[in-house]
């Protein structure tokens, strides 16, 4: 039995978990099963083994982000838990084959100079705290490349509509070929 | 159970495998424990289970190369797996926590700037091919970020050292925290 990458995550979904799923919405692509509640397990937990669906990430170092902006970023953002950010979302996405032939410095180009990804990031800091998993290079073969798991305030849940609304215009997200958005809230005591 | 990754190729060391190991040599870091034999393994077949140790990794998208970078080596490179390339070498590195810390202007600086990491590999093509797997961002914790596999054909032998050589010299590779070179000749018919 192998040990797990300490930067894995289990997202379940199921009749179990601590969050309440209160909206499913398939954006582009194929949906995914609807079901009750979702978990979320750390890297050596064990995940629930009803769940109707369970996707798998790990975090991992920046892939596009320069110096800069990863001083301004680290400066304003806050860490996923805070006891008061009980509404959370759960967005896999997958890019398509164009996204992932484009070299470095093209992706880059889309990314933050056409598309102002972490600039439009910045701006839901630190009222919206984000962790993003990657599932492109697991030895399992994933439906998504990317889960990003975001956790809010209720009182941001309309900051929160507006960050997804304004990245979903972008050009990189004419790259998006499949996108969930799960809704949670409250966590089980 | 779930289906591979379509990208995962498994490394396996033992008493079977179609390549003989000639030469397993510690760099920097822990040894890996000796073997007679290699093998590789693409997605979907199945490794020998008789192995010492297995590697797995994943091919994925490029990093750090430029869209003029790529250009070059996409004209001249070419595939494993050439009839005449009868020599091989297996080179699994870790990079250090202070690599993956960098941001990604930073890691690019290094990688080719100061290190001219593709522009070596560009002059030892097409003798040299190269295939590049990823293990860091996989569910199982893995004991190496990269493994990469060349070959060659035995009259170059001598340029693959000055390749790995001048590599070694480099100013990214003082990051490299684990290293082993295993080489490996000869196919089973």
């Amino acid at each position: 039995m192998s040990v797990s990458n300490p930067r894995l995550f289990t997202f379940s979904a199921g009749p179990s978990g601590a969050w309440t799923i209160i909206r499913q919405t398939c954006i582009v692509g194929d949906p995914l099963a609807p079901a009750a509640r979702l978990e979320v397990t750390p890297s050596g937990a064990t995940a629930p083994n009803d769940a109707a669906w369970a996707l798998q990430g790990v975090t991992s170092n920046v892939r596009y982000t320069l110096a800069s902006e990863k001083v301004e970023l680290v400066t304003v953002q806050e860490a996923i838990g805070r006891p008061h950010a009980t509404r959370a979302a759960l967005i896999p996405i997958r890019k398509s084959a164009a996204w992932w032939d484009l070299s470095q410095d093209e992706r880059r180009k889309i990314f933050e100079d056409a598309s102002q990804h972490n600039r439009i990031g910045l701006k839901y800091l630190p009222a919206i705290a984000r962790r993003l998993h990657h599932c492109r290079d697991l030895a399992a073969a994933s439906p998504f490349d990317f889960l990003t798991w975001f956790d809010y305030a209720p009182e941001h849940t309309a900051l929160f509509e507006d960050l997804v609304g304004q990245l979903r215009q972008t050009e990189e997200w004419k790259y998006v070929d499949r996108e969930i958005d799960i809704r949670v809230e409250g966590r089980e005591a």
